[in-house]
C-alpha cells in the first residue's frame, strides 16, 4: 500500500446545511504544541450530522478512538458508521435533534494534517512529523468550534482514545463543555496501557520498510503495523472471549502440527483471526499516524501541569456520565471508579457488562441508552 | 551478539557423583519427532545434583520455563540459581537426599541440540531445524533418564513451561513418574495463550537480521527478540505490579515529552525497565530456541490424540500437586482448577498469593514449601 500527499479542497463556507457524514476539511492556521514547536497551516478533517439550531446549544462531539475515524454514523453517504446504533436520525443521538460533529485527531490519516500530509514545501512530513498530545489536538478542535459557530458542545462523548480526547476537552475547555461521557477510558494511561502501545510502536519501528517513518514513496510498513494491531487487538478482548471463540481449534484446512518446519505449519483459529486484523487495519491505516497517536495516548495524561487529578478536575464545569466495560482488561473498570471518585460532585460508574472486553465501548455501547437519554439527550 | 556452533566434549560414564549444577551433555541418538521427521544425533544439556541412591528412588526432574536454563541451583558453580530458595542442600528439595536433574529442553540454546548447533555436516540448523514439541522433548529426556539409571521419577516439578513438561512427562510415561507438580501452567494453551506467543514469533521473524533463522553468520536479531521479550514480560507481571512499581513515571533523567519527535523523546521507567528485559534476555538467548520453544508451548495440549481432558489424563499414575499464582493473567488459576477438576481423585489447586503475576511461580514458589514438604519430599 502507497500513501499519496494529502491535499485539501477549499473550505466550505459556515454554517450552511451540508451532507450528512461526508469527509470535509477546515484550515484552522498554524498550531503552536505542548513540546515547543508549531505545526504549520493545519486543516482538520471533520463530518458532521443534523442540524446546528439558532442558539448552537445542540452540538454534539464525538471523538473517535485510536484507529477510528470521524465516520461516527453513515449519514448520507454509503459507508456504515461505527456507532451507527447510537447516533442517527431517531437514535439514542437524535441527528433530528442534535448536530453532532467527529474531528480526526491531529496526526491521524482520516482528513486531518498528518504524518502523511503535505508539508510547506508539498513532501510529506513522514519522519519530521512533529509529537503530538491530546491536548494539542483539543486546542486545534476548539479553533474548529468556533469556526462552526460551537461556543459550547452539549455533549463531548466518547470511548477508549475517545473518552481520553472527551475528558481532555472538558478539563482544557471547561467552559465550552455542558457535558462529557467518557467511557472505557481514563484520567491518564497507565504503566501497563504504556507498555502495551511502546510495544507497538516498537513493532512499526521495527519493519525494514518503516525506514524511519519515510516510506511514502516506497512500500508501506504493513507488516510492522499488522504486528502492532495484533498486539492491541489481544488487549481489546478478554481472555475469555479468545478462549470461547477460537480457543486452540485450528483454521479449517489448516494443521498446526502439519509442516515439519514451524514456519510452515497450519494456523489455529486465533493466529488467523488477528492475521485478518492486522492486514484489515495496515490496509486501511497509516503506520505513521498509528505511532503519532499511539504516543499521544501515551502522553495522556490530564494532570500535566495541572497538580492532583482533584486539582485537575476541579476547574471542569461538565456533568460527567463515566462508563467501563465489565470484563476490560486494558482499561479496568477500577481506573473509571477512580476517575469518578476524581471527578467534582457525585458520580456513579455505568458497566457495560460483555464478555468481549475493551472493544465492548464499541460492541456493546446501547447497554448506556437509557442512562445517555436520561441524564444527556432527554 | 554471534552464536557459534555448538560442538560437543564427550559424554561422562554415569553413574559417577559429579559436580553439583555443572552443565553436561548426553548423546542420546536419533530421534522421530511428532511431525514425522527425524532428528538426527540429538545431545540433551542436562544438570544435577546430590547422588542417586542405590534404588533409584530419590531423582527428581525440574523442568525449565521458556527462557529458563538447566541451572535450578548453584551447586558447585559461581552461578546462582533460579530456584536457589527451593533446590539445594537443606532446602525444600533437600539435594542431600534427592537427586536432582534439571534437562535443557530439545531446540534450546543451554546444552541440547537446538538451532543453534551443528548438523550432520558441522553447518547451524538454522531455519532447517524441525518442529518440536513438549513430548518430542519427553521422549528425549526419557532416554537421558535410561542412561542415569532413572526407571521412575521421585518427583517432575516445574513451573510455566517447565510445569507443562512436566504434566506431559506424568501423560506421556505415566509408569515413570511418582510424583508430579504442575505450577502456573495449563493442561493446553490457551487461544490467548497462542495469540500472545505468536505474536512473540512475529516480532522476532519481522527483525531483517532474523533472515529466516540463518544469521548465525551475522547479526543476531536482537531488536526482535528483545520485542518479542518485551510483550512476554508484560504478560508475566500484572497489571497492578506495573502500576504500583511504575505507573507513568519518566525515567530519571528523561522526560516523556522532552523532544519536538517522537523518536527522540525520553522514556517512561516502564519503557526503560522493558528495554531491560528485553536486551537482557537477547544477551544470553538465542531468538531461534525463542522461536522453536514458543512453537512447542503452542502446540502444548496432553489431550492431542488422546481424547478427552479426563481421558488423557486417566492414564496418569502420578501423585499430583497443582498450584498457581492467584493474580496470573496469562496463566490463569481458573485453568489450574481445570486441570486439578479433570485428574483422577480429589486435587485441590494450591494458590501462590503474590501481586506479581505469572512470576510468582519463581518469586514467591516458597510458598508451597510446606505442601511440597508435607505431600512429597517429607
Amino acid at each position: 500500500m502507497k500513501y499519496s500527499v494529502t491535499t485539501y479542497p477549499p473550505a466550505p463556507q459556515h454554517p450552511v446545511r451540508v451532507l450528512d457524514g461526508v469527509l470535509r476539511y477546515a484550515p484552522i492556521g498554524d498550531l503552536k504544541l505542548e513540546t515547543g514547536g508549531v505545526l504549520p497551516d493545519v486543516v482538520l478533517g471533520y463530518e458532521t450530522w443534523g442540524e446546528l439550531n439558532s442558539d448552537a446549544s445542540n452540538a454534539v462531539l464525538v471523538p473517535h478512538a485510536l484507529t477510528g475515524s470521524t465516520h461516527v454514523a453513515q449519514g448520507s453517504s454509503d459507508e456504515p458508521g461505527w456507532w451507527d446504533g447510537l447516533v442517527g436520525p431517531g437514535k439514542t443521538i437524535d441527528t433530528d435533534r442534535f448536530f453532532v460533529v467527529s474531528i480526526n485527531m491531529l496526526g491521524g490519516c482520516y482528513g486531518s494534517t498528518g504524518p502523511g500530509s503535505a508539508d510547506p514545501d508539498g513532501l510529506p512530513w513522514g519522519s519530521r512529523f512533529p509529537f503530538v498530545t491530546i491536548r494539542d489536538s483539543v486546542h486545534a478542535e476548539a479553533r474548529l468550534a468556533d469556526q462552526l459557530g460551537i461556543r459550547r458542545w452539549h455533549t463531548v462523548l466518547g470511548g477508549s482514545l475517545g473518552g481520553a480526547r472527551a475528558l481532555e476537552w472538558a478539563v482544557t475547555e471547561p467552559e465550552r463543555v455542558a457535558r462529557c461521557a467518557v467511557i472505557a477510558a481514563t484520567a491518564a494511561s497507565t504503566g501497563e496501557q504504556i507498555a502495551f502501545a511502546q510495544a507497538q510502536v516498537a513493532a512499526i519501528r521495527l519493519d525494514p520498510d518503516y525506514n524511519g517513518g519515510d516510506y511514502y514513496n516506497g512500500r508501506a510498513p504493513v507488516a510492522g503495523l499488522g504486528l502492532a494491531r495484533r498486539i492491541a487487538h489481544i488487549t481489546y478482548r478478554s481472555e475469555a472471549e479468545l478462549q470461547y471463540r477460537f480457543g486452540r481449534t485450528p483454521q479449517p484446512g489448516e494443521d498446526p502440527l502439519g509442516a515439519a518446519l514451524p514456519a510452515e505449519r497450519g494456523r489455529y483459529q486465533v493466529e488467523s483471526y488477528l492475521d485478518h486484523q492486522g492486514t484489515k487495519l495496515a490496509g486501511r491505516f497509516d503506520a505513521n499516524s498509528y505511532v503519532i497517536l499511539t504516543e499521544a495516548l501515551m502522553s495522556h495524561d490530564v494532570t500535566r501541569d495541572r497538580g492532583s487529578l482533584s486539582e485537575a478536575l476541579a476547574a471542569v464545569r461538565a456533568q460527567f456520565l463515566v462508563a467501563a466495560v465489565d470484563s476490560d482488561r486494558l482499561y479496568f473498570p477500577e481506573q473509571s471508579y477512580e476517575l469518578a471518585a476524581a471527578l467534582p460532585g457525585e458520580n456513579r460508574v455505568h458497566l457495560i457488562s460483555a464478555p468481549i472486553g475493551h472493544d465492548g465501548f464499541l460492541t456493546d455501547v446501547l447497554q448506556l441508552r437509557d442512562v445517555l437519554r436520561k441524564d444527556f439527550f432527554g
